[in-house]
Parts: structure tokens; sequence; C-alpha cells
């Protein structure tokens, strides 16, 4: 029996990782749960999955839920709230599922904790990987990757010498606009943004994937968690999603990962290992998946990918501004007040004028984020208006 | 320094072998070579490599050699020779590349004295998979699969539990006459079977790759090197013979392994392997490597396949007489004198009439392999002719 603290339980790969629990019943716990301010949804989790402490956002939600739930459990808010259910005493393992900044503080205090940590909160890694990746080393804590692409990598590394790796692949759909001519790309909507060819994710993640940075994301990650360098790392754009990712090694061969894209393979094999449990989802045909095909990605018409490589080559919190500028310019591109071109301009300068300390821990890079939040949002503000 | 001793050293194999012990001068000691009649490229071998003890096929051979070589090594002769340099004693590894039933004896006898065995002779495990798995658990002899298909898989399995293996995908290129109608394909001569689309091999596998008998006897030594009952071996059509096969796991993850179409790729993988070494081979880039198409292979139009699963099906010896038969066959078609699609009615034919005992001893299986061919021939004879 296995027991989870989950935080970001209400998003995407919180419910997905749900759905995994239920499906096996004999195998999870689920002991805390941290989420935002869908009080509703996570009242029926309560409910169902019975936890002894629940996180939510403010004061405000805490009461929301407590009239849904009553006494059942204990309820925290804020930061310090999820910091509780990430460290929660009773849990084996933390499942890291809420998306931005937010997520960095409680995942670095579970790891520190020398809590195993199934990993879905890319900026835990993007933005904090040095002070993670040492935390974890110095306290034992395991990161288990739960984007397909990291969990990939994670699968074709088992058995093998990390010596000998040569390069690591990633994958890329391309997004919905794979292809366009820049001019139909800068006028794109956030609903033509949100459209993803093979993947269904939360709305930042999907405007990201339609950008290329969410794999100019997946880069720094997969940097710290494999600790492979930049220049070994490549992108490819594979639109049909179905070789999740690959590890070239030294003597030329190539191993591949493959299967459906549902987002609950990668979520259980992080719950599972080092063990692999019959999955109750769909299975993967080889025949049925059709020709599979791969292009260099296009760093002219989406630039954000060269960003995020021009971020990790520049170290220090480089890529925690690449992230912070990012954040706020998809926030606005989603609120319809700025153009999809405007998320990798607005990136571009902010990198250019912040100071990209060189302080890694995670105070620093909070702080890094919080000043280049503010100077991206000044620089959209003023930069679209004008 | 790991010291080889190659039997089969001047078929195709043997020579890609030798051209991977050139690339790393500093890993590899040759110490004994055994071939056939082929004593010219012998001589070079030897003059090149410097084995302590060299195998031929007779005496007549064995003269030849000794002309050009002088008493630069001990000369032996026939099957006795070959084993002698199986289970030659300053050998850490011996490289099985015997094409056909005759590497049957050689390799049990290095097995037996407990020899880890690159394994590129298909008849080795088809013929007598029990004699020979049993043997190596005894023995502790490790087989390394060098066929690309089966060194795929083994690639792929390396860090997982065999207990959490679904199935087997084997990779097919489909040979030359993927797709062609049946008329055609009874009219097609032995230059058409031996142009391979994607692999270059000797002629007797270039054949049966086209009858994708090839791919029937890999379903029978995948069944005794990975201990996978057949009906979890699946074979999938891959024209482009980039995946070289595929591991499917019990929680629906398959991995693949790929690479260019070069077999110093898999012989360097099995002679280095725990290990794996930078190679001075092409580099795989999958941008370049085109769609990749996987189709359900053709069952009807080329029985060979079906054959092959009945045979695995049935037990005892009957895979021994399907490759008997087959071999008298691919033989006979090569030398012109039967068409291709004989080779199929003949190898029924031989398993309908052959009575397939249970005896899967070395003697058991060599005797059910003597009684087959003279039943093949017989029927081939009769039958093509009337």
């Amino acid at each position: 029996m296995k027991r989870l603290a989950i935080i970001g339980s209400t998003g995407s790969i919180g419910v997905s990782t749900l759905d995994v629990v239920a499906a096996h019943p004999d195998r999870f716990e689920v002991v805390a749960l941290g989420a935002g301010g869908n009080t509703d949804l996570l009242a029926e989790q309560v409910e169902r999955f019975g936890p002894e402490l629940v996180a939510v956002k403010d004061a405000q939600a805490a009461g929301r839920l407590r009239q849904r739930i009553g006494d059942r459990c204990t309820i925290v808010a804020g930061v310090p709230g999820q910091v509780d259910v990430a460290t929660f005493d009773d849990a084996d393992m933390l499942v890291s599922a809420l998306v931005g900044a937010i997520g960095l503080q409680p995942t670095y205090e579970a790891i520190r904790a020398g809590r195993d940590v199934a990993l879905a909160n890319k900026e835990t890694l993007v933005m904090a990987g040095r002070a993670m990746t040492e935390a974890a080393a110095a306290s034992g804590a395991k990161l288990l990757p739960v984007d397909s692409e990291h969990n990939a990598i994670h699968q074709c590394l088992r058995g093998e010498d990390s010596a000998e790796v040569r390069r690591l692949w990633l994958t890329a759909s391309g997004g919905p606009f794979r292809g366009w001519p820049s001019e139909r790309i800068r006028d794109v909507t956030p609903e033509q943004a949100l459209n993803h060819p093979t993947w269904k994710m939360g709305p930042k993640i999907t405007v990201d994937s339609a950008t290329l940075m969410n794999k100019g994301l997946e880069v720094i990650e997969a940097r710290w968690l494999f600790a492979v360098p930049p220049d070994r790392i490549r992108v490819v754009v594979h639109p049909q999603s179905v070789v999740h990712s690959m590890v070239e090694f030294v003597d030329g061969s190539f191993k591949a990962q493959l299967g459906v894209t549902d987002m609950r393979h990668p979520i259980q094999y992080a719950l599972s290992w080092p063990e692999r449990w019959a999955a109750s989802l769909p299975d993967f045909d080889p025949v049925a998946a059709g020709p599979l095909e791969f292009e260099k990605p296009d760093m002219g018409r989406f630039p954000c990918l060269g960003l995020a490589y021009a971020a990790l080559e520049a170290g220090g919190t480089a890529p925690a501004v690449l992230n912070a500028a990012n954040e706020v310019a998809v926030e606005l591109f989603l609120a319809g007040r700025i153009g999809f071109m405007h998320i990798a301009a607005a990136i571009e300068a902010t990198l250019e004028t912040a100071d990209a300390g060189s302080d890694e821990t995670v105070d620093g890079v909070l702080e890094a984020d919080g000043r280049a939040r503010t100077m991206a949002r000044e620089w959209l503000e003023q930069g679209v208006g004008s």
C-alpha cells in the first residue's frame, strides 16, 4: 500500500493521478491533497478518497470547503498549507502536480525531507534545478518524472549506464501551428492555441506547446533530471506523439518509449516504479498508429525553444527569469490582451534586461522570479500598447 | 582484452565481426577461427588477426590453407574441427556465425563448456532451443543475440523484469515482395529474391527474408532466448527496418530499439555487453529516417511465417523439421530447380508427413533434421516434376 500526498489534485495531472489511484484501490491510499480554489471538485475528491489533510489556496477557499465537507479532515491554506501536504508525515510519496512557480517551495521541502516525488510540476526543475537535484542527492529522495517525455527517457535509461548516453532526444508534437506561415501564427487566438493536436492538457501547458516553450522547459528539466548538458539534448518534432522520447547511446543505438497519448500511463509508471503494473488503459497498437514522422523544429518561427536553450546556457537564475516572463505573457495572451508572438518577445526582452544573478538557491530563484514577472508585465503593457 | 573464437568467419556476419574487432584493436584478440571452404579469405584473416587455431570444412580445404599460411597456426577440419574452435580453451567468448544446421554441434559444445556465445547461428535455437537453453542454464553460459531483432529486444529488456513483459514485437522488413500479388510472387526468380530492400546479408537468409521464413525462425529463436510463449510474440511488418524490434510491457508501455541497418551495430553490442562502446559507424538520424510504417504481415501470401508458428506450437522436433525442409527447398530454389512458392509447399508437406518426435536432445534433432532433408528433397523432386 503506497500512501500518496498530491498537490494540484484538481488540475489535469491531479485528476488523472486520482484515476490511476481509483484503478488500483488495493495499491494506494490518498493521505493528503492540495489544490487551489476549485473547492467543488476538491470536496468530491475528499469524499471519495478520504485524505487526512487538505490544503487550499486561501482562507476563503478553506471556508467554502469546510462548508462542503464538515469535519472530515484537517484543512490548511496558502503556500504553508501546500508545504504541510507535501511533507505530510504519513505519506510515502508526493505527487507534485501544481502548475507554475507556486509548486516550487512545497516540492523543495518534500525533497529536503527525503520524500520520493512523482514530479509533474515543471517549474520545480526549470527554476531551481540545481537546488532540487542537490537536495535530492543529499536527502536520498527519488525524483520520478511524470512528463511523458522525461518518463520515456527514464524508461529508456533503465539498466543503462549514464556514462554511455550520447544524447537525449525529446519529441515534440509541434503544436497546432506546425508548418504555419509566420503571418498566420502572428494572428492566432487563444482558442486556436488551446486546440492541441494530440494531448489533452491544462491551458497553460497547451499554450506552451503551441509556442514550443513547453519543449524548451523540458530541455531544462532534462538537463537536471538526467545530468546531461544542453548540447547533448536534442528536440525533434514528431507530430503523432507516439514516440514519447528517445535516448541515443555512445554505440549509436537508440532506445525509444512508445505508447498511447494518455497521461495516466506515465503517471502510473512514476507511481509503480520500479515495478510495472497491468494498466486498465487503452492498448497501444503500432499498426493503427500510422506512419511516424520526425522533423527538425523550426527555431525561427518558434523562438521560445531557442530562448530556453539560451537561458540554460546562461545559467544562474536565467531559466527562472525565462519561466517567469513566460508565465506572465501566457496569462496575458489567454486573457486576450497580447498577441501570440508577444510571448516570445516579452521573454527575450526580460532575459536581456533582467540581471540573471547566480544565486541558484530556492530563495534566490524566487526573488529573480518576482522581479522578472514585474519586468515582463511592464514591458508587455508598454511595448504592446505602443 | 576479450579473446574471441569465431566460427563462420568468412560469412557475412563473420566478416562484420572482424570489422568490429579491427575497429577496437585494444579490446579484442582473435584466438581461433572456423570457416568452410573459402580458404582465400580465411588465409587473409589468419594473416591479419593471427589466431592460434583454425578450422576448415575438410582435409582438402586444410591442405589449401596450409599452402597459403604455412605453419602460422594449427589447422583442423570438419565438424570436430569447428567444435575445437568453438570450445578453444583460450577464448572468452564464441561468435557462432556459421549458417545452417552445421553450427549446431559446435555451439552446443561451447555452451556446455560454459562459454559465453554471441549467437548469429539461428538454427542453434530453432532446432534445439530447449537443449541449448537448458545447457546454458546448467553451465552458466550467456547467450547474446546478434540478430538485429533479438539484439533489439535484449536492449529493451535491460533493467526490466521479465515477468512484466506482455509481448515481444519482432519487426520484419516484409522483404522484396511485400504487397505483390500472389501471381507475381509465384514467378519470382532467385535474383529477385536476393535483392533485399534494407539489409545486406548472405543468400540463404536473404531468401528467408523474402518468404518471411526468416521471421518465422526468429519467432522460434525469441521463444527460447526470452522464454516467452508463441502467443505473446507478434510480428509486424516495418518496411524501413529502422525499428529493430519492440517490447510491450504489462503497463501498456512499449520500448523500441532503433538504428541504422548495419549488422556491425548488434554484433558490437553482443561483444561489448554489458558495456556499450563508442562505435565508428554511421550515426542514426531520426529526421533523415523518414516516416516509419507498421503493417500486419500477410500470412496468406507468405505462408512460411504461419508454418513456423505451427511448428513451434507442435513442439518436439517439429521446428527442426521445418528448418531442414526450408534449407533443402531454399537450396533448390537458389539453384533454379524449383519455384518460390514450392518452398512453403515443401515445408508444409514435410511437416505433415514427418514424425515430429519429442526427442529434443541435440542428437534427436539432428536425426530429425536428416530425415526431414531426405523427405523434403524427395517431395520436391517428385512433386515439382509431376
